[in-house]
């Protein structure tokens, strides 16, 4: 059913590792390089990869995440004793441009495009990693704007990044939708002033205590369109 | 052996926690108070804590790390399954107020003071939590100088803690030694243009790639004085 509350939303940007891409679907291709250990490298190298990328923020030495997402590999190896090859950190770094989406994801964007909503993604990736996994999951076409921290070189959950949203897609907070699937993510947009959905996949996962809760709660993106169907 | 690299050293400033005092000290309470669940809790609670000063430093929505270290731990037991009541926070919050230090820290500090080195303690904590802890450890007369991110109301590793040291101590940065055994912090004392020792508590401990190595690895803070001995 509609929400009142909802109308006035024009679009809606979507976070990119975790809400539209499962950066866990790496794991399997991590078990076959090092059997046993696959669902922990798999867990520790998304970790240190967000780690990085905030010490990296506050530090003031911004990276490309495409290079935090190798420095991560490369210590979550190093700290699970597993030999990383030059063959093998190709091979796993390059999963990252065709990762897995989650199956309510392209659903979900054909439901509120077919509704008439523009659709944008709002990550820490790079644009050619972004637009990489977008093509590999099948989604690209539904997209209609791929925005980077690249354009501010500071990574979530800083206001800047935030903020490009609705400059990038030229409308105001309200007309504008922010999803994600991470509730610290949620809390930061929605401290910076936006709208925020958040996709709690799984029941047991609280929210964040960071202060800033999300506007709706969903649990798949596919719950979006009834949502704020006309 | 003393190294002549460092004749240049007036005084030291450490990382309080995880550095002097152990965080995980207050796992046999956590176990206590959630049988068979202690561990966890305590490891969890760690994370959170640490997280939430970056992820608020960046959002610009800074809170006193005493608050953080409260948020960290109601979002791990909701996270756990835990029911918290006001008792065992209050009990667990309390534990971080008497904190074990690490065994090589009096001994470390008490070499350090008799070979005239001034002493600070550099730290994320507000200064009531880190005057009580270090009197609870028995090193607070040890110490010269207790310096708090309180000052500027951002987190570490925010370039602008680390350089609260040399300002407060009176001391230029070839002086001053900081020491942490989280070797993210030693990255971004050394990203600030601090001179760095990392304990690596733990040789299978890999050092965190984020490009700035610490100029010195000892593994305990008894090591310090041998190095430095005029």
């Amino acid at each position: 059913m509609r929400d009142a509350g909802l109308q006035s939303i024009r679009a809606f940007a979507f976070d990119a590792y975790g809400t539209l891409f499962d950066v866990l679907s790496v794991t399997s291709l991590c078990e076959q390089l090092f059997p046993g250990t696959g669902a922990a490298l798999a867990q520790l190298w998304r970790v240190k990869q967000l780690q990085y990328s905030m010490m990296r923020s506050l530090m003031g030495r911004h990276r490309g995440f495409w290079q935090l997402t190798e420095d991560g590999l490369v210590y979550a190896c190093k700290s699970l004793g597993l030999a990383l090859t030059a063959e093998a950190r190709t091979r796993l770094l390059d999963a990252y441009l065709s990762l897995a989406a989650f199956p309510d994801v392209k659903p979900g964007l054909e439901a509120l495009k077919a509704l008439g909503f523009q659709l944008a993604m709002l990550s820490n990736g790079e644009p050619k990693m972004l637009e990489a996994a977008a093509r590999s999951a099948g989604i690209l076409a539904l997209l209609d704007h791929i925005v980077s921290v690249e354009e501010v070189k500071i990574f979530k959950p800083s206001p800047r990044v935030y903020n490009l949203a609705p400059e990038r897609l030229s409308m105001s907070n309200a007309e504008l939708g922010f999803v994600s699937s991470n509730s610290w993510d949620a809390a930061g947009a929605a401290s910076a002033g936006l709208r925020t959905f958040w996709i709690q996949r799984s029941a047991a996962e609280p929210p964040e205590e960071l202060g800033f809760g999300a506007e709706r709660v969903v649990h798949a993106l596919t719950d979006l369109a009834p949502l704020v169907r006309g």
